[in-house]
């Protein structure tokens, strides 16, 4: 027997791409170091209230280098980001309040199915453009994760519950706690030490802190797979 | 005879100690790449201003991750970066107009000087806590740099004139052009095509763009020489 694996905590919301980014980079590695992936899906409004922050986007010069970033990032880590058209009504108007309660429904009731479902929406936001507020998108996204349409729909039912509300709220405290003003953040234990990274740009940072080899966005084992 | 190299311009602030591991990546890889490393000198609190930006340390809890970040990004760069103790007063009070229009004059006379003299002036402020802002400070500086005392005093005498203030102010503008809204930026211009990176967390894609191996914040090669 090896070593135990350290726990690794992903906390992320898919409006944010960069959220997305980590994720993809996180899942890929699960099974190369040595690692128990937790995602924890967290309410990004929640944290920029709790923290003050503000979505970057709204300053516009970093506005125009995020379009410019996320697109470049997107090819390096070969994850099919692509802006949608009206960028700041998706992510000030819109927001993700539904997704992320049904994400957190998800991870209580069939959390074998949380990554799948998770990408989905974000492939729907974040590469095609489209809606994930209404439930015909929930609902679509799930289904295409590999849900039945029943399952599905029987799911969505409980997003309003005190349930799977609290749950949301206290993952995204533990977020806050954590220090997050923004997502992703990753939370790593490692011999008795617990940090936290902010953003998908410090995960050559996470394979130093674990001991593991950092092999690029795209490890090779992966890639001889795509 | 190989292609010819690409021009990366690096723009930096000793005030910014993600200038400093940017810097010291760019200094590491500029041997191994194929690229011709240009070192702009510029001055943050314009870049700050002509954005509408704030220092990200004025959000407490961006302040707290800060500094952690940078102590684990430190120990990761093999950079020496220590916070110093008045953090906040260094940044936001005392600043480093006169040392940046010192290294602007450096640029301007002894080229060759730039690197370690700028690396000095980051030993100072962001390793050791020391003043950056008086005259002997940043003779001292120079002095360590290689200049003698004589060449230092001549150089601080110019750092007032139009000429050194002018150019501190172009370059600065010109960082502005390429969308900064902080430091340090890189700017690469590959195949005809210009790229701005913010932060020093952009070095890996970098690498992509330039079609060149990245091999760490610490590549082995410099590794075998440490």
């Amino acid at each position: 027997m090896g070593p135990l694996p350290r726990t690794v905590e992903l906390f992320y919301d898919v409006l944010s791409p960069y959220s997305w980014l980590g994720f993809e980079v996180l899942c890929r590695y699960q099974n190369i170091w040595n690692v128990n992936l937790q995602l924890r899906p967290s309410l990004i409004a929640g944290i920029m209230k709790d923290s003050g922050n503000k979505p970057p986007a709204l300053l516009p010069r970093k506005g125009q280098y995020l379009t410019r970033d996320i697109k470049l990032l997107g090819q390096h880590f070969q994850v099919p980001l692509h802006i949608p058209k009206d960028f700041l009504t998706v992510i000030l108007e819109k927001g993700s309040l539904s997704a992320m309660r049904f994400l957190t429904a998800v991870n209580l009731e069939h959390p074998e199915l949380l990554q799948k479902v998770s990408r989905e929406l974000w492939m729907r936001v974040w590469s095609r453009d489209e809606d994930i507020t209404q439930p015909q998108s929930i609902l679509a996204a799930a289904e295409k994760a590999g849900m039945s349409a029943e399952q599905a729909r029987g799911l969505l039912d409980t997003i309003s519950t005190p349930k799977v509300k609290n749950q949301l709220k206290e993952t995204t405290e533990a977020a806050c706690k954590y220090g997050a003003f923004g997502l992703p953040i990753t939370v790593a234990h490692v011999d008795g030490q617990t940090h936290m990274l902010f953003g998908s740009d410090r995960m050559e940072l996470l394979a130093h802190l674990l001991g593991e080899k950092w092999m690029g966005p795209v490890p090779p084992a992966l890639n001889a797979r795509l």
